[in-house]
């Protein structure tokens, strides 16, 4: 469990009290606003603020004086028009703030996104929590053969097993050590900003993380693919779920054009006319590698 | 006057239901919402949505899991000691969305803030308005004579009057003209991306803007200040009124160490120390040039 | 002929000498250094600098300690790849800075791109030019009849005369009142962040913009496509003759993926999949738009 | 010893051969090229690529068409007075590219610089290397006790030596114990991507790092400043050393305008112009918090 009954109390509190506004409000996401979603064994993600909503697009992409809608049906038919024709800037009229918490190795991935803002928890100010990510036993995947960079099957009984005690042994011991490197009790206490070095990229930091719509579909676009590491993927579907009470029409363009959608190259494109036309097309006289016929045929298949 | 009827009557009916909302509100920004707030003779600046308030950026500071407020007090000591050490990231956790109708002349200064997001009203698609700015008699400065870059005296009766003659009529034979190219009454009519060619700088354009809080006080910082161009300035004040009612504590410590501070070369703080053990410090042993020295002088009389 | 024999002479020099650098160099770029491609009646592109290469890209790719490459075959197909996948940082590791004399409304859509370094001439502190774009009669357009954005048929005899007639002498007489208006004889003369106010958006202006590889590429994907105006898209296509040139296998995965290529939904993959099972598909029973459908078909056939 | 021969073959083939080039060179540049300058105890820093020179700031500043230098003691000028009215973006027309290699926590830290271009070694892809930072024994500060966020004396002795057990004890189980995981000896092997998660962050990782001179200096102001951690610190120094043989002028107006200058705050700046009056001013009457009085004290004395 994640959280503790005083960060739970301070959550209920923030939720307990409505303000009028006469801002774009969404139903839908008020009922996330401040309540962690569970990701992994102790991190969560939560909406601590979010601007703007479906009509908000359309009225910076008609530079409205008011609402921007015509109607429902109009508004839809022009967030898939920008989606399709990558007309960004209307996407970046929304914005969102999140509040994640998330294993160290996760984070170094995610923060490779740099047109968001960030303000992570400080190791060198404060003292971080005993809280490690140890995979569920069915997560535990070999390295690929045929890709080097991804996982393959997944480890069997004894194996995985070790692999478990090993990284529950390494992670409390390096805990431990680091809270005696820290500790005054009877010594001067290593600084904090040193101490850290000894811990694993399993432990858990958090951080206040804001981003456009835009970009954030960027994001979720390579973090919720299907060859993204596990461990970030959990969390970009946790917010896929978020972005989908929030702006709905939004997201099923998304859904349509990006996760689902697929970009041919000139040579891919020429092979499915020769193929529409009833020319037989195979890997050796399409003009692709193999590896890119065999992407090629994941798609068209 | 720069809103129509019906414009006056969108914003009328968007400030006319509230909605009740879980997320951090200022009462002294709703009131702001949606109006249009007069700048020079046609343009405006309104604000369309905000994120985030003081307590928000203290919030971040501390990655809290509820307001992250401790006391008033103990939040603007956080605020002022992020802006005096340059902790730019707790800032950028606000946000805000304005819309902005402006002299192209200014917009293309303006633009070269890149840290934001923009929907500009496309001449390409839609006939633009014919509105133009004439400067106030008494706004037509000279060329500055010790400055380059810059304004000195004020145009005198005769020479005043003739700009203004020209100015006008210049713009009102440009946009004839416009009109005349696109028109569709006996003729093709020119593409309106090739027509608006003719219009001069002084033609108003319109456009959402959006920006982080520590991205428009960098604005700010440029535009308010005295060396800006009058006519950007004048946007930037109407905007200072807006951040000062949306969240006061970062606003003063803004005016406290930005706009009302400066900083100094060592140089300047070796001339400084020098002064204050009772040396006579002048340009000549000063090691700065006469221009740098200008400066300084004018910083601590 | 857009350089004076002064700016000629200055270009001559900087090509009239080489320095030794153990920096990756490109023979074919080195070629188009400093040189003014000419574009438009009075425009030019011209390279002032590049940083990297293919095997740069590469290098980066692979995070080496010498050159990273293996073989030319084998860069190629890495380059293909990391384009496939849209890796896009191994591709920033390449820089370009131009220096570019453009219309200013081609500067304000080009200026939209903002991951970019820009240095504009200012309008402030010099006096601009009498030089301005006055389109061939073939680049006549009227307004396109089945999209908003975009040019339909050309203008023709009268009407194109007429249009040529007005650009010209509006141009003439603005540039002649901008030049009374700042002159010093007998007279204060107006300051020149004012007097600019007066120039219609044909006037060239000048800047040298910096890029690296990856957005350049964002950059002529929208601007050398079909659908861009004209005026921006033969300065994409000058730079594109320049990066072939630099960078000419990482250029060749550009045309393949991006430029040759086509984004498709979900919805128009399954389309594909239908008709390639030999099924009937029709705008109808597609799921698609009539404007999407148009789209798809001129994608497929 | 950071290198391998191998390392140290390829970094000598590349400085073997030059090629002619009519970019901007910089001789002093050219002599670090490549070469590894040691940092910590297997860290390094190496300039890898460049882009311009001091005369290259003046060129964009002018937007010239030849080497835009009009005399030294001009172009030093011009530097100072674009750096003291913070005119940055000439400075953005010079590039810089680096590979570093450098501790996971000092990367944590590095990352947070935005504006630059990133390829780090991939631990989802490779192996790592076995090889941890291990302070030297007198960079073992404990916490500060003044400053919640720094380090105080040093430890001494026994604590010390403990503290060094510790960390080399446990870089030394969790690699150990890294290999075991991803081992294909008679067992399957974890994923590289999984495994990676029990390495504590004092282990070294290593990447490309491409930024433009504006948001360099930017950088080192923060990093190579006394407060920051001493583990970045001596990067900063390092590439600071760099810097000086490269754009000689814009570095020695950074010392003095950002690494030796101030920013003093409004409040600040009257307690100036009353003790050069001749008034005895105090924390009490300054109207400055006792922090900022005492850092204010530290800036005048």
């Amino acid at each position: 469990m994640p959280l503790s009954p005083e960060q739970l109390a301070e959550i209920e509190e923030l939720r307990s009290h409505t303000q009028p506004t006469l801002r774009a409000t969404v139903p839908g996401m008020e009922a996330h606003l401040y309540k962690a979603q569970p990701v992994l064994d102790h991190g969560f993600v939560r909406v601590i603020d979010y601007m703007g909503d479906d009509s908000a697009i359309c009225q910076a992409a008609r530079v409205s004086y008011g609402k921007g809608t015509k109607s429902v049906q109009n508004d839809e038919g022009l967030i898939r028009y920008l989606m399709r024709h990558w007309h960004s800037t209307p996407f970046e009229m929304c914005e969102i703030k999140l509040h994640v918490k998330l294993p160290v190795f996760v984070a170094r991935q995610w923060i490779r996104h740099r047109t968001a803002n960030v303000n992570e928890y400080s190791a060198r100010y404060s003292i971080l929590d005993r809280e490690f990510y140890i995979p569920e036993p069915d997560a535990l995947a070999a390295q690929s053969v045929v890709n080097n960079q991804g996982r393959g099957e997944m480890l069997q009984g004894q194996e995985a097993a070790r692999v478990l005690e090993i990284l529950k042994a390494d992670s409390t011991r390096a805990y431990d050590n680091y809270e005696a490197m820290i500790s005054q009790e009877g010594q001067s206490g290593l600084a904090r900003e040193l101490a850290r070095m000894n811990l694993p990229a399993n432990i858990y930091t958090q951080w206040y993380w804001k981003v456009d719509l835009h970009n954030l579909f960027h994001f979720l676009r390579l973090r919720a693919d299907a060859h993204a590491q596990y461990e970030i993927r959990v969390y970009a579907d946790a917010i896929c779920e978020m972005v989908k009470d929030w702006v709905p029409a939004a997201y099923k363009a998304f859904e349509d054009y990006r996760m689902g959608g697929a970009t041919l190259s000139a040579t891919a494109l020429a092979c499915i006319q020769r193929m529409l036309k009833g020319e037989e097309v195979t890997q050796e006289n399409s003009g692709m590698s193999k590896g890119e016929w065999r992407e090629f045929c994941s798609v068209i298949d």
